[in-house]
């Protein structure tokens, strides 16, 4: 159990849905949370201030250890549970070069798709560009392409070979995150079939996206990309 | 030696010179390495694009393992080598909690920092405002805030307890650049102290951007922030 651990979060957020994953693939359940709105504008309250001068979710911290940036919190939670529950980091330094390779490739992936899917609500109306919209979607587009590609060429089921692994628990949020806003199967028939097996996952079950349970239905914002 | 390993890298680029600086503290010299130039767009030339199908700099190889992304090689290089060299992730887990989550917040930094250095090379000309570039300097000079107050705060020398540690090796660089462009110290004495008292490190000294030593005269793009 850990009590001692408290996570602030968001539905749908893939920084937050990384540190669940995390938490429950190093058995880490029964620990204080909290569903927060962003619509509702309650990720800059002062309850998450306190946590995160930032007013950003995940706001987590074990103890008084803060560690609100997501890959920070699974590099640590990886680190201080080596022994429990999956282990998240392979000993072949092979594979483990690929997975640190992956995971930090999964923020320019991350940082592409948010400039599409957040394009109106980061730029202000007298900024916007249809020439930006059409130069974001093509990056994002060459991205998608480039993932496709090594899921293609990968030798296990997972990002960085035959075992699930931190490039798995922060890259995986971002390709639901793809397909729920549109993005489609038949075109990206790798990312669909990695998308679809890790669905079952205890740890991603647990975790799916209360909103998206909710409201199964996404957008089509994706569906020529 | 680390004559397995290849670097092909920019003098001045934060990413590169993390790199630099990790391979440095790990006692891995004498690594076959290559220095070109963004002027003359190199990063884009066929030996990059074959290593880094990214286009972008570093290009890194350990053996047959690739680890492009700066922070990706930094992890791996102090995981696959952590018994030579300086240590460079600490063993008390507060410690480790805050390196990781300082670790991090520097990628929002490094982000905030290049919104108003690259404006003009990122922006097309038909899509810059005037709005756009104001707002980008105001998130830039409160996350200068925000770091002039951690290190204010902090215990030890550097940014996360009393040694130097993978926060350093990742941050230094952008803080470094920062004062490149022209950053006040008197306006951010904690930042100068930390700035000034790193410049001698021997892995720091030895891989000073040869651009800035050519050409020590920055520029005052950031004097006012």
């Amino acid at each position: 159990m850990a009590k001692d651990m408290t996570l602030l979060w968001g539905s749908g957020s893939p920084p937050c849905w990384r540190v669940m994953i995390a938490l429950e693939e190093k058995n880490l359940q029964g620990y204080n949370q909290k569903l927060l709105s962003f619509e509702k504008m309650e990720h800059k309250s002062k309850e998450v201030m306190e946590m995160n001068p930032r007013g950003q979710l995940p706001a987590f911290k074990h103890g008084d250890r803060v560690l609100n940036e997501s890959y920070a919190a699974c590099m640590y939670l990886e680190s201080q549970f080596k022994s429990q529950g999956n282990k998240l980091i392979p000993d072949c330094p092979a594979e483990q070069a690929l997975m640190y390779q992956r995971m930090f490739e999964g923020l320019t992936f991350n940082e592409k798709m948010a400039s599409v899917i957040y394009y109106n609500w980061k730029v202000p109306e007298g900024e916007r560009h249809d020439s930006a919209v059409k130069r974001n979607r093509e990056a994002l587009s060459a991205e998608v392409k480039l993932w496709e590609g090594y899921l293609e060429k990968r030798s296990g089921c997972f990002l960085a070979g035959k075992n699930f692994s931190l490039a798995d628990v922060v890259v995986y949020p971002s390709i639901c995150y793809l397909f729920r806003f549109g993005l489609c199967e038949e075109r990206y028939p790798k990312m669909a079939a990695y998308y679809n097996c890790l669905k079952d996952r205890p740890s991603i079950k647990a975790t799916w996206p209360p909103t998206w349970l909710e409201n199964p239905q996404g957008q089509d914002l994706l569906k020529d990309i």
